[in-house]
């Protein structure tokens, strides 16, 4: 049986937009890749009554409830009270998480006080899950056939809790259905155009398979889900769906992994052993953010010279001063100099290069607001490209950052292609 | 009287964790801004039957209803459907709607395939909010004192069709109560620390005024909200407890606006006339990244060495072999190089330098994982600092960025008021 699961999520600061709500994120994939249905995810506010209704109505809908938030140190946290009251259990001093929280302060070289030691009481009918990372436990109560789970908001102490304590106990204890999915990442084709290219395709899956369509500035995912009995059946029936779909867009999927082309990029590099560098001006930092992201990146990232300014174009990267004049710096001419010289600079194997107005400021006629230029520099060759994106500031920067690595991701297969000969 | 709001987002893609509801949090904080109480968001899979189970739900708890996704060109979208049948509403075809698609797709050089046709079937008791980004129009439905407004999924699209017309609608016809709150951006206390030195303050706030703790990595954001009938009454009254928070920790605070720190820096620096550059080891980009997503960056942010790589922080930037040899590049010595190398390189007035093990991997018994150095150089000095992050990856990054900057805000308001002297 698929076990339904509801995410609830408290804190005022979610409900009014002022904290991204990354937990719930991070469990609805985990929990889904272990096979639990999440069938909901509620934020609500930090308030007794709210929290009550919302396990009221979560335990219709669902037989596993895991809440975040509402736990911590400050005073605006109520969750651990009206749970204590919720499942008639006294609040009692764990001397187990007294100790844990002295020895964690005493670490950090912090003193304890009143708030920290508050947080050792514990509803005494709950098992707690250990906190390796903060001073507030996760807490789980069984009742009945729902199980529910108290977890702090703090994202890494909220992961930890998840990884090291609560994960292993489900999987012993609240058995689930198989469920498997497979994601295939595209990237050069818009939504719409990818949707008609794939419709018969699409219109031919199995009963028991769905398609969602998850697009993101430059990338649109797509994710195959099946249902079924035995996971062998599932996975030989997705790996003959996966294979028909790579025969109608064999160039636009970068990876049949859940990962940024980032990624997929540094475990090319890594294969042949071959480094890169970044000249990057509109993008501003972004594209060595994204590769240095991947842990590991130091292996073939060997940094960059980021050219906001047009004199550290002209005399950090070295860019011709007349070529500047002529065309601009928002131009093939000078993005195809920026690769090349940077390549040299940073002495790396391939460089990659852009150039932009991101916006709001800076458009003229001839190059508006999201006219961007990118170019990657190899051995044998450079290879530029114009685009025109939008308005939109944030938009651009992602959406240049991922044409540019599309174009390095060509140029590397290209030459694996031809090492591999 | 204040309107409750619900949002309901739909999409299986955000139960599961792999696309993150920023829409949501964009929302809160636009509808809170202007008084609308959010006092739940719900994410739901996109099926009909749980589409009408939470709009059954929600109109229990709000009078004004927002649902955002479900809308768009491919195949996996049920909910103008759904809509239709649940207000009793005929799909006809918009011809308004249709001709917008025609032009927009047009512009983008992109033929009209049936999936775009589709788009333009609106029901007809509904009133059409313009999507002039994209090709799913808004739906607002009345019903009774509810208010159900259906926005398409991608954020800029929802974002452009709120500003342009739901939020002008709101304002003009459906009037919600006075409240009003005020940030306090903090930096360089963790929270419990902050905690303590405020209980007295907190303790003592006036009924109708409450204050959260938002903690990010090297920040703790603090809202102070407030209700009441007259909006002048209120201002004053945040005035003040702002004004004795202020003299219990003036040096934490670094703004009074909800804003990150680097546009705090941004803002001082163009007042100043003066320039910043980077050179950024361990954080990879994160600090320009952060530092050029203000718009306007490129009045004080001319540029970066990005030196990851031992080679390129010797060949690039110029520190010297034997200080890298006799001290390793993790080290006070080479990151006050780092510093006065970038300054002069950069030709800035202020340059930001860092060096770390971020981790996973890099780590060693005297350097462990998480030892990150930092250093600001400005014409008359070199402030470095040694840190002990954790091991994660990320917040290592984000940490060390956030303490890079907080230096260098310190030393530029020490200059400010020099000059001003």
């Amino acid at each position: 049986m698929s076990i339904s699961t509801e995410i609830i999520t408290i804190g005022d600061e979610i409900l009014i937009g002022q904290t991204l709500d990354t937990n719930s994120a991070w469990l609805g994939e985990r929990l889904n890749a272990y096979g639990y249905n999440v069938v909901q995810v509620s934020t609500i506010q930090d308030k007794p009554g709210h929290i009550v209704r919302s396990l009221d109505l979560a335990k219709q809908r669902a037989d596993l409830i895991i809440m975040t938030g509402g736990l911590g140190p400050t005073k605006d946290d109520r969750t651990k009270k009206t749970l204590a009251e919720y499942f008639n259990s006294e609040l009692v001093i764990s001397n187990s998480v007294l100790t844990h929280i002295r020895k964690l302060l005493g670490s950090r070289k912090v003193s304890m006080n009143q708030l920290n030691k508050d947080q050792a009481l514990i509803p005494e009918d709950c098992q707690i899950l250990n906190n390796s990372e903060g001073t507030a436990p996760g807490m789980l109560f069984r009742d009945g056939k729902t199980t529910v789970v108290s977890l702090p908001g703090v994202p890494y102490e909220m992961k930890s809790i998840c990884e090291k304590e609560l994960f292993p106990w489900l999987r012993k204890n609240v058995e689930t259905d198989a469920k498997f999915f497979r994601m295939v990442m595209t990237t050069g084709y818009p939504e719409s155009i990818l949707a008609a290219k794939l419709k018969n395709w699409e219109e031919h899956l199995p009963d028991n398979c769905s398609l969602a369509y998850l697009p993101s500035p430059g990338i649109v995912k797509l994710r195959l889900d099946i249902w079924g009995e035995s996971e062998d059946v599932m996975e030989t029936s997705l790996e003959k769906e996966i294979n028909k779909l790579h025969k109608i867009i064999p160039k636009a999927i970068y990876s049949y992994a859940h990962e940024g082309i980032e990624e997929k990029i540094g475990e090319i590099l890594k294969e042949m052993h071959r480094t890169v560098g970044t000249a990057e001006s509109c993008t501003g930092g972004n594209i060595a953010k994204m590769l240095t992201s991947v842990p590991g990146s130091s292996a073939y990232y060997k940094g960059s010279v980021l050219a906001y300014a047009y004199e550290t174009k002209r005399d950090l990267l070295g860019i011709d001063q007349d070529c500047l004049n002529k065309y601009g710096a928002v131009s093939e001419q000078v993005i195809r100099q920026m690769a090349e010289k940077a390549r040299r600079l940073l002495n790396v194997d391939y460089a990659v290069a852009t150039s932009g107005i991101a916006g709001p400021g800076g458009g003229t006629d001839t190059k508006p607001v999201g006219t961007v230029c990118v170019a990657v520099a190899s051995k044998d060759q450079v290879i530029a490209k114009r685009f025109q994106f939008g308005s939109h500031r944030g938009r651009n920067i992602e959406r240049s950052s991922v044409a540019a690595l599309n174009i390095l991701r060509k140029i590397i297969l290209a030459d694996l292609a031809k090492n591999q000969k």
